[in-house]
Formats: structure tokens, sequence, C-alpha cells
């Protein structure tokens, strides 16, 4: 059910990982299953479905409330706010180049941006709808979404299954590319300044890239422990271990404290940062995976490389247009 | 300070309203206060601040949150849904052609749409600031504001004053032009069905136009008071009278439910209605407002008539780019 590869793989892996030749440039396109091909139409419907508020009971939460495209594709708070003014206990991570995670969510459950896509709607304390019976039906009840879904899907095609599609079908459209850092490893090599050169040669120097590896630097299909060294100082300030990961899904002992390998892609927009986003800077988070992670303290000068090298990997946003979203006959909310 | 102009005056100037000659189309453009003159950079400036959940405490609720320019310009709700969850008692008016509106708020307390732009960011429980000079300080904090300010104000000019000007200069580009009815105005006769005229020669006979007067059908400069007939079996149902309207802000008890008379505009998009949001559907809202306001009984055909006609008062939307909010460095929020 869940793709782990082992991180005795990972590690093996990592090991071929060289400061010259592993850098790769963000591909502009990513790829779809064989099941849902992008189209304009499904893209168009997406955008308008990842922006309607109307999938969430109060008629208050969008996707877009929490993985906001105007933003770095997520919302810069710690945890996130759903209907009525709930919070959970995660972070949301960007949707921004999600189409290159080989799992979704933080702990990996879901298998596609599809499957992702269905499950904040039915949350109840993110989008609070009842049942995706309920959207679906309210969605029928709006003549531009019975047409839009008409130009994507054919006629009568309103379902969960369709409206997942788009969305994800959208998300696959979200990339930024032709950040420094691409420009650099596409032979622009005035692209970053001489001390994110620094900082790139220490991130692979130091083991950074043995996770966070590949051109969304995810290690693409691969979980890894975290904290990976037990660290009670930092433990007591960020409860980095109260959230078991993977486990809290599949509620097996071997993935506690397992996490989807995050992106670095457009990092520097995305604080706060960890899972439960209690690291509110960028100059902390690295410190504190050098330490919990490869167990090495970092020199204030290493870090500010590192930190600077980040900045590099922020991409350029692609232009939207706003969608146009059809309008409610009469009200839908309480 | 409130612009009301009398009832006497108001009945006196519609006696003047006739069913053929006093049909406007709406302006393409609205008119700028003299020390606020629309530009590009102010409006580009406005679009990113107005789209910006940064501008609540809880970075969650952006002016668009209620007032969504993806949609009729407010939220289909009855009451809207602030920072963390909290609602009020009056249902969001629309964006859309406020520009035209010559006081802002329900109870028009707001002289301009800048007056207007500065309350809800520092309402408790709308977007919940503590302070304008929070929200200043937090703009300050991030660089992409500080150029934006400077290339619609000058260096270092990011104020309230200046915060407001730019959203004012945005909303003023929000209008919806061309409906079928500014097409039927402007000549075109078939862009209305016969249904659709005999909705609008009804509406001027019965006297909706005395108040819901000019292109957008809102009364200018005018304030009304509703509802003017007493009705128990209404009251006991929708509690029309609990909000004393003008009076709330006055504290004079001869301003007890006046109103600012909302627009007509594209009011097919804005279910629910009245000012607190419990009228769900326009059929039911034309019944009530010839009851409650001139004391008529419609027929089926005749609500539906006046219907058919306020449909055709949905205009076009300017087609938007979804603006790109400018990065905050570290966390904002808790």
């Amino acid at each position: 059910m869940f793709k782990i590869r082992s991180l005795v793989t990972a590690l093996a892996l990592a090991s071929s990982v060289s400061v010259a030749s592993a850098w790769e440039a963000l591909p502009t396109e990513a790829p779809a299953p064989a099941d849902n091909a992008t189209t304009a139409a499904k893209v168009e419907l997406g955008q308008m479905l990842y922006h309607d508020p109307r999938l969430s009971s109060t008629g208050t939460v969008s996707c877009s409330s929490c993985h906001n495209t105007m933003l770095g594709g997520e919302d810069n708070r710690p945890n996130s706010m759903g209907v009525n003014g709930q919070t959970g206990g995660r972070s949301a991570p960007t949707v921004w180049n999600a189409a290159f995670n080989s799992v979704q969510f933080w702990d990996g459950r879901a298998a596609s941006l599809e499957a992702q896509a269905a499950g904040p709607v039915t949350n109840p304390i993110e989008m609070g709808m009842k049942s995706w019976d309920d959207v679906v039906a309210r969605l029928q009840t709006i003549e531009g979404y019975q047409k839009a879904f008409e130009q994507a899907f054919g006629k009568d095609t309103i379902s969960k299954e369709n409206a997942t599609k788009a969305i994800a079908a959208y998300e696959r459209t979200l990339i930024t590319p032709n950040s420094p850092y691409d420009k650099y490893v596409g032979g622009d090599k005035s692209a970053l300044s001489a001390q994110q050169v620094r900082g790139m040669e220490k991130v692979a120097e130091l083991g950074c890239t043995h996770c966070h590896s590949g051109p969304a630097f995810n290690g693409p299909g691969m979980f890894q422990k975290f904290p990976v060294i037990p660290n009670g100082y930092w433990e007591a300030q960020h409860h980095f271990s109260k959230d078991k990961g993977l486990a809290e899904v599949s509620k097996n002992p071997a993935d506690e404290h397992l996490w989807k390998v995050p992106t670095l892609r457009n990092i520097a927009l995305t604080a706060p940062y960890f899972h439960n986003g209690s690291v509110k800077t960028l100059d902390k988070a690295v410190t504190l995976m050098a330490k919990l992670q490869l167990g090495k303290d970092l020199s204030k000068e290493e870090v500010a490389d590192i930190v600077a090298f980040l900045e590099g990997l922020t991409g350029e946003f692609p232009k939207q247009k706003m969608p146009v979203l059809p309008a409610t006959p009469g009200s839908t909310f309480n």
C-alpha cells in the first residue's frame, strides 16, 4: 500500500550522488497517470474547483485557503485553519511542484494527487463536507459546473472521481522552473552567487542530498525517519516526536516517525518549517536538520551559505488567470 | 457626516422616473476622488492587498474571503466568517460595482471605498488585526510590498492611508458592464426576452426604481427605511428589524432601520438576500420587497417576470490575472 523504499536502498543510492554530476533542473512538465491525461478542459475545471470555497461545509475554505497559489503554495502558518476556525497538528505542504512527489501528505498516505485531493474535502477539521455525495449533489445544482464537467469528461459526469482528477490535472501545471539553481545547472554559472555555490557544495558534502535528492530535492519515493538522532533539548522545545508520522496511519510500530521527504523547492517562501510548523526561520531549520538528522553542528557561516543556496531554489511562478466561478442559484449555506 | 437625502427628496425624484426614459447603462469606468487618481501601479498593489490573507491576524482571511472576486463579489453566506470562525450579523455586500455606491457598508457609515477598506481589517470578528500600525509593521517586513508601494506611491510609503487607497483603486476596476439589460438599453432589443421586458416594466410600475434608481439601481446617495410596512408574520421568520441599521452607528432614533439602498446589479449571483442574509432565493426576496416596502402582493407570474429581469442585470466580469503575493520572510503567525 505505501510506496516505501527502504532506508538501505536510499542510502545506497545516495552514495552515487556526487557534488558535480547529480544536480538536475526541474522538468517543466509533470507526467500524468495513464487514466488522467492532462487536458486544457480538465485543468480549467480543476482550477475552478481548487479555488472554490463551496467545496467546504461553510463555504469559506477552498483548497487554496491552505495551499495558496498566490503565495508559496501554502499558508505560512504552523497549522492550517479549516472550517469554523478549527486547526490540526500539521503544517500545510506546498502545492507547487507537488506533482513531483511520489506520494502525498506529510505521511505519504496518498499514492497520487488524485487520491490526495479527495481527503481534505471531507476531513471534519479541514473542509468539513459530510461526504463526497454531498459535494457532488452541491456541484450538480450549479449549472456552470455541469458545463465545465461536460467539457472535461462528457455529459453528466460530475463525480468524486472526476472532480479529483480535474484538481490533480490542474495541480500538475503548478510547476516553478527557472530558479537560479536551475539556470546554474543549465550552464549559467552567474545564476548563483559564490556563497550560494558554497552552500550547494556543503549540502552535498553534508549528505542532505542523500534524502533530498532528484530535481525536486524530495528523494522521490523515499520515506525517512525524523528525528534520526534523539535530542531532548530540541524535543522539549518543538515536540517533533509527538506525531508518529506514517505510523499514525499504518498503525505499524516500524513506521513510527517516518515521513515523506519534502521538496526543498521554494522553501524560502514556505515558513514555518517541519511537519508541525514549529520552526519559524530557514536558518534554524537548517541548523536543526544538520543536528537531528546528521549529528552535525554547523557554523554560522555554513548555515548562511546553505540558506543562500536554498533561496536559489525559488522558481518562476506561472502566470495564472483568476478563475470565474459559476454562480450558485439561491443560498447553499446556513 | 452621513450623506442622507431625505425620503421626501427621493420620492420627489422618483416621480420623474418613467418606464421609457430613466433606464441607464452601467458606466465602464468609475470616477476616482481627487486625492486618489486610479493608476496601474495602485490597482496592481490594491489587487495584491485585497487578496492577501496576511492582512488578517490569523493569516487566513483576506478581503476576498468574504467579497470573493471569483464569485459574485461576496460569499453566498447569510453572514461572513472572519478569523477563528467568528460570524457577525450582516451579509457581505458585493464588491462588484461598489465603486458606484455613494456610501459603503449596509448602514452607509463609510463615505468612500477608501474609508470602507480600513474597517474590516481591524474588526475583531472580521480580519482581527489589533491595529493598522500592526498591519503596516507586517507589510514593512515583506520586501515585495516595499517595492509595490514604492511603484504606486513613492519610496517608504507603506501606510494605512496608502494601503486603503490602493485597495479602493483596485475596487474601482471591479465593474461588470454589458449585462443583457445594458445591451437592451444600448439599443439591442433582442438582449432581453419578452418576459424580462415585462419584468422591467413591472419594476418601474410598482415603484421599485423609486429607490433602486440610477445605472447601478442603488439610488445613489439615498438611504431607505426597511421594512417600511411592519409585518408580524415575516418579522417572526426573518427578524429584519432586530438590526437597527444606521441607528446602530449614529445612535439617532430617527435613523432606525435606515439602510443604504443596495445595488441590484448581479443580484442573481448574490444569494442569500437582505442585510441579514435571511432570505435564500431571489423570488422570495422580490415577493417580500413588494410586500414590506410597497404593500403589494405580487402574483406568481409577476414575481417570475421580475426575477427574469433581475437575472438580466448580471454583467460581464473582467478577466483578471491571479496576483502573485510577495513572500513573507520566516513565519508571521503563531
